[in-house]
């Protein structure tokens, strides 16, 4: 299975989150299954990232990660700004507390009615493609207002390495680099508010080379944009693309050289770029390690030589682990019994199924953990991003696990 | 892409589902995304099971495949059992109208509180383990209730071809066939009320054969179990497997020879089967063709050569036409342009993507079709089993899609 954060650490056998017992939690919660997010691990993640960063570099959280409510509010003050993929999260953004001004709305399908909500809240669109331009200022013309604007670039690189590639090639997200700064020039023309540009080349890459060679060529490319374009940007934002450890194997990225070669990077760039800010946009990287899911075993039982423990939670709440979003090969993420945390593994391995009634519902499978009983929680790590909200809630007719933040005065936060 | 199924037609170049254009179906739910339904579909293909199935052999309905509230109501009007997986599947079904004596209850992980609302219905448990056989005793005698329970055997065959195992080797699900008769011995010593077995070795298989070779296998090893305990079983569930054709080069099963090979078997059994009721769950088979997710396009765009039509639906509604649920090759399910029904394709393709922000959320990948324009409705078919209900439906904080049953009276059933 993959690697257990080190942040985690127990006391006297049992899992502690943000300095809480997970049984305790548990019990807070009323009933397993929950997720339990650490408030402080979130700040200490941003502060880590922005010790290596250079000053001209904001830091932006892309809620799609994790749309949690008080987690929302927390990341509220302590990023910069958010990237937000709907209508439904521009609504949550706001409620969260983020200013409109701080909130940029990218996605290949938003709707006209999306695109009048953004413009009504002054909002920065993330422009797709021309004919998303050609509909956003068509809504501009019907309510009067100006519209604040980027252009999505489908750079002609990808991120090497990582789970996602969202640039090089034929691609549905943003305007081909070419058309890009065509595109650009109509929007300053017509009196838009030109915001920058976005260039998101790929997700999830643990190849810090990879990472540093994608935001040189990023940043050279905002550079040749912008003299195409002859107007300099305000804002760029340069994607996202680091990954976390979820699998055997994995490390975790080296931000430090990251930050290095990016403040070198800026410091090279054009003059056109020599007033403009830019920004990474996190999710994963961001929350990921901060959440833990927590699931009880209800039944432990022997088929064939192999030993099941099966629990009260399941792929409906963490779809992810199961293997079956956006992996090809099922690989175990990392997985404790939390109140035998530490103890000595079995000698045989244990698989932890979900209560689904489906054998896709599998958490991780044949892995050596301490000794399981019915009544043990098991904790499924790496639960902070892409997790409840990514997940089929309502299959099989169960009830949604519950969610809570933990703050760093020890309050509670369910909603 | 796989094959539209043959019993969608177009008129005046509109695809019509249950005699209804899709167009103004899309009008009726308000907007599009939707998913239509076809209640005389659905009687369609009960009665045709029943026409080739032996009389002593039941259908039942496994609702994890659609928990649609007015499709619920209608299948509990034209099946003979509902095989639920948790309690809120069972409240479900009632609500739905249908007997607790037609209800059965399978899955791996049933908590104490689902044993005992099970008991209160008296609804028939099928026990998984050992464990939860002591579990649901023990519930039993806290609120004075006598069980109704059948095994579910885990038997030493799979089904072969199948798109998922649930037989042969280690699994999960059920009590492995040695350990079986021992069991129910027990619980027909403690006084339960003997239901009998659920054999459940694979699903969504399309070789005949296979299913053939199964039933008889699985019919066999009820009678031997059966003369192991030295009691006659009320009901053998067989399980299910008729699986469906998603996919280019799948070819819908031919049930007459499985309906007749299974009445042969059934006629050849030991004894002490001769006065069993037999019955088949089907979940997918009953459900699945008619269905029909209708999304609109929302910006056609090019990209390196290649046309990418942008949809307002995607993979959270209808995950599984993604390839992100239980399929390890991404292919492509039936498509069409609902409005352009029956047109030419033409000569470049098309991919088909959703509107989330990510590149999982492709719903075809370079398919054929008619030039696609703002404002066509996509149709994806074969979206009558596990799609809105098994898909992330808050994932980028978009709105769930309206689902709507069309009756044979012409009455559109929202809820």
């Amino acid at each position: 299975m993959g690697p257990i954060p080190p942040a985690y650490r127990g006391e006297d056998g049992m899992l502690l989150i943000a300095g809480c017992g997970a049984a305790a939690l548990a019990d807070e919660a009323g009933d397993t299954p929950l997720f339990v997010y650490d408030a402080a691990m979130l700040d200490d993640r941003v502060a880590a990232l922005r010790a290596v960063l250079p000053g001209r570099c904001d830091v932006h959280y892309a809620m799609k990660a994790n749309p949690f409510a008080p987690l929302l509010r927390h990341m509220a003050g302590i990023v910069d700004g958010f990237d937000i993929a709907s209508s439904g999260e521009l609504e949550m953004a706001l409620k969260a507390g983020v200013g409109s001004e701080r909130i940029s709305f990218a996605g290949p399908g938003k709707r006209d009615a999306e695109l009048a909500m953004a413009l009504d809240h002054g909002v920065t669109v993330h422009l797709e493609s021309e004919g998303e331009a050609a509909r956003l200022l068509a809504q501009a013309d019907r309510i009067g207002k100006t519209p604040r604007v980027a252009v999505r670039v489908n750079p002609d690189f990808d991120l090497k390495g990582s789970g996602m590639r969202m640039g090089g090639g034929a691609k549905p997200f943003g305007v081909d680099a070419e058309r890009a700064p065509a595109l650009a020039r109509r929007m300053i023309d017509v009196g838009a508010e030109w915001r920058g540009w976005h260039i998101f080349a790929g997700s999830q890459s643990l190849d810090g080379e990879a990472i540093i060679a994608m935001q040189a060529a990023t940043v050279e490319l905002a550079g040749r944009l912008s003299e195409d374009v002859g107007a300099a940007p305000p804002l760029v934002n340069l994607g996202g693309g680091f990954g976390v450890p979820y699998f055997p194997g994995d490390r975790a990225l080296d931000i430090a050289p990251i930050g290095a070669a990016l403040a070198e990077a800026i410091a090279g760039a054009t003059d056109m770029l020599s007033e403009s800010h830019f920004a990474l946009e996190l999710g994963r990287w961001l929350v990921g390690e901060a959440g833990v899911y927590l699931t009880r075993v209800i039944d432990v039982k022997q088929s064939h030589g192999e030993t099941f423990a099966v629990v009260d939670g399941g792929l409906h709440h963490q779809l992810a682990a199961s293997g079956n979003f956006g992996t090809v090969v099922r690989r175990n993420y990392p997985v404790a019994i939390a109140n035998r945390f530490g103890e000595a593994p079995a000698e045989r391995p244990v698989s932890i199924v979900g209560c689904l009634c489906t054998p896709l519902d599998r958490l991780a499978d044949q892995v050596l953990l301490p000794s399981v009983e019915v009544g043990d929680i098991v904790a499924i790590f790496m639960a902070g991003a892409y997790g409840a909200s990514a997940s089929p809630a309502t299959f099989l007719g169960h009830e949604p696990a519950s969610q809570l933040l933990l703050t760093r005065d020890g309050d509670c936060l369910f909603d």
